[in-house]
């Protein structure tokens, strides 16, 4: 498939299409029009119709698409096709509770390893997956060719942290510190803002008519 | 102030921006230019000056921003020079370290109860916030006067603790569950999804030159 720049929007969009498609095969849905698509997902079928037709002609005029290939086509643009391999760096509440996210694994996200400095955590189990030390992260890194970390570590410690994943040879960081991390270009990273999330909502509550 | 209509992404760094200029302001920094705010970030300072603009002018050509007017203009703005009542359900993993989050407090968001349905964690506190049943919900937003409610429940639950929050007369609600709800114009929402999060991320990879 030709890949080409599609808005980030859209993406975060497909993504939220192909676990609805899911749903509905899951279900016994076999084909489906934009405009239910768009139902399920609290969108319209315009906005559905452009975002697939970034990636050429999916569906039929007048019959739609059929679910399973539909999904098959996403699930391939999004690279979740594959399994990817990844670490978690915190085990406190976070990144515990990020352990124990059923999400993770139905998409295929294999969580390898937590890593944590705390001596009373080291060695102990989160949700079957083993808590090591950061002094170890670098070689597992390395041996278990993970591709993705997700950090979640206070703030104070988030750059050291994504300095140590990066020259393991992590491509992709998804941050949970609430702070501005500094990534060279070729790694991919996100992060997400649990208080700019919050902040969003006042400026809406605040700035209503 | 004028109130207008400003894209979402630019008030997400102005929330980013608030909290780099208060980190300038305990550091003892009491002026700073749209070159400084955009290093701090990781930003460019046209964005800076760009995004400060929709609000009038700020700085003065040549002087910069003094940090702490700024901050307290882009705090007015933000809606959180006020504190906000906040309620937390679910008070499993995700719930609880939420609940733990110190980023909250630090913005003024004040959580003031937990909701769930297991007998064996109502009546217990995490992080010193007692937990409460679930059928305690409308009567406690009520009389709190809570205006924010945090979803941190099974995709299958969150559609039903929607209502009950939305009857209760909340007026904004940011939603963990990894699901599409559904609310009536009026009530502000927002979802964080941390498996949509991760997918950015591999295509973004995939489709990297």
């Amino acid at each position: 498939m030709k890949s080409m720049k599609i808005p980030e929007a859209t993406v975060l969009r497909l993504s939220i299409y192909s676990r609805y498609l899911k749903q509905l095969w899951e279900k016994g849905v076999t084909n489906v029009s934009s405009g239910e698509i768009a139902e399920g997902v609290n969108g319209t079928s315009a906005q559905v119709r452009k975002d697939l037709a970034y990636f050429g002609e999916f569906g039929t005029r007048g019959v739609g698409y059929k679910v399973r290939i539909l999904d098959k086509q996403i699930t391939e643009i999004l690279g979740i096709n594959n399994e990817w391999e990844v670490v978690i760096v915190g085990a406190g509440n976070l990144g515990s509770a990020l352990t124990h996210y059923k999400g993770f694994k139905e998409r295929r996200f294999n969580i390898q390893a937590v890593f944590d400095n705390d001596e009373n955590k080291i060695g102990s189990k989160i949700n079957d997956v083993l808590v090591y030390s950061i002094t170890d992260m670098d070689n597992f890194i390395k041996e278990n060719d993970i591709q993705i970390g997700i950090v979640a570590v206070p703030a104070t410690y988030a750059q050291g942290v994504v300095d140590i994943l990066i020259k393991a040879g992590i491509k992709s960081i998804l941050n949970f510190a609430p702070t501005v991390i500094s990534v060279p270009e070729h790694v991919e990273h996100r992060s997400v803002d649990l208080v700019v999330n919050l902040e969003v909502l006042t400026y809406n509550l605040v700035n209503k008519k």
